[in-house]
């Protein structure tokens, strides 16, 4: 028996993906509504209800499913998730880092609400995605809900987002980066929450060790992946079609995949690490039809 | 029966303070060793590790003991308040805010380790301190170390800690701020951190709901007192005995208790706070020792 997992043809993923990317976007406006201070509030809402792709809150849900679980019980925490990669986005954006104009198609968000706010809307958005999970998760034994905080909390810090990002500046403009280190710079700074986002899921599903196992693997390979397809397409599309800058990792000479690799043999890697990704979930049958169809779809993208 | 309450002269203050600063140091080195990327780390300890006075920690330890149970079981969420703490004033002290010079006698963060590292320690360590909770509260049920995070979160974010940030900046040079607006934002900017150490104390010791509303108003008062000292000292001290640059409030226009209500005014408002920061702690006798003996030592830093 082979492990090849081919996707279900009948299953209508960019259905699936707008529905609930719907549902998303419209939990985050609720729990996000403005207060005092406003300015601050407006900061944080600029750049959260931006539209983005919601990729790991979806995520976050179907390994919920996945699990055995009802969805709706990981709705705080996956709108949580997208708080938490929000800050990283807007923080990461600053003059002090990669110095960004644009993000999900408008101006990034110093560059409308000044350094100040950009800096203080990033913190708001972490502490209130720990105070969001605490708070609002129902009908989940207290003990799971403490070890999804303690994944994101460990994804968002020195060992994950924040981490990958001191290496990548770190890096930028060296010439002879191996593969390891950009391996080590995504595994944080992509990978890290990728990976919390399908594990908080798991985890709130009561899903056992072996599926935890499955389901982190697949994670971790499809985060890698995705990095991958990022650089790619940093490289290769307009400004127009992903909404940021693009052709700036070659301007700040970041170490990307290409660049260390060759546009062809890049593509190579992510078709495997898809396969994979997808023969991770093979056991699990249709319960896995979300989680392979998304992966199948990244290899379209490229 | 009056609710005046003497504090416990034969309490050695000062040797309690400082062997539960030792205690708190201590533990805080060994949970945040050096890791990779060094140069992270360095800068997240470089910070937490720059010997303050520690009182947030302490007023959570001694909370948890007024409810009756061993400080321990707070040990770990006594350290990320100090961990959260210390990045509001990372990020306080960067050019975009404060653009503060010397913080705990040495370099602030970003002017020893650049902009970059200081913002990212800065999430490490908020990201870090909710991790820090979750994984590391023991002897507690889980629903309580939720309830902790809940009210942490709620501090450090929009309604805390970045909330006050914000209104303090947007105040800042405008001449006839009113009391009301003053208080409002130290209460976000000062006490709601404050508020937040000994809620989670008692949180934790399992105290009933009369004794966390007593706590709570006692911390209430002294947060705001602590600040007027804070603003008081300011106008007052050298630079050489806080650590800080002083006549900075003055110099940045900013708002501040003596500015708005005189210094007498300011001295005798503190003192009223703590006449009734004690009181509030008067039905506890024995047990509201060190908590009676810390309001009584800010009266006497005037």
């Amino acid at each position: 028996m082979t492990m090849n997992v081919e996707p279900n043809r009948s299953f209508d993923l960019r259905a699936y993906l707008s529905i609930r990317r719907a549902r998303i976007d419209a939990t985050l406006e609720s729990y996000l509504a403005l207060e005092e201070p406003r300015a601050l509030y407006e900061a944080m809402r600029y750049s959260l209800l931006a539209g983005g792709k919601r990729l790991r809150p979806i995520l976050c849900l179907a390994a919920c499913e996945l699990a055995g679980a009802r969805a709706e019980i990981a709705l705080p925490t996956a709108c949580a998730i997208e708080m938490i990669h929000t800050m990283s986005l807007i923080h990461d954006d600053l003059p002090a880092m990669d110095d960004g104009d644009y993000r999900r198609g408008r101006l990034t968000n110093h560059k409308m609400h000044g350094e100040a706010l950009a800096i203080l809307a990033g913190d708001s958005l972490l502490a209130h995605s720990f105070e969001l999970i605490a708070r609002r998760t129902v009908g989940v034994p207290a003990q799971r809900t403490l070890a999804v905080i303690a994944e994101l909390g460990r994804a968002a810090g020195p060992r994950g987002l924040a981490g990958g990002q001191v290496e990548d500046l770190a890096h930028e403009g060296k010439y002879g980066v191996g593969v390891d280190v950009l391996e080590d710079i995504h595994t944080r700074k992509t990978g890290a929450l990728l990976e919390a986002a399908v594990l908080s899921g798991a985890i709130l599903g009561g899903a056992d060790a072996l599926t935890t196992a499955r389901l982190r693997r697949y994670a971790q390979r499809l985060g890698l992946a995705f990095q991958i397809v990022d650089d790619i397409l940093d490289l290769t599309s307009t400004c127009e079609a992903v909404g940021k800058n693009v052709g700036k990792d070659a301007s700040a000479r970041k170490a990307t995949y290409p660049s260390v690799l060759g546009l062809a043999e890049s593509r190579r890697h992510v078709e495997m690490l898809i396969e994979h990704a997808m023969s991770d979930l093979a056991c699990f049958g249709d319960r896995a039809t979300p989680l392979v169809a998304l992966a199948a779809s990244l290899a379209q993208s490229l």
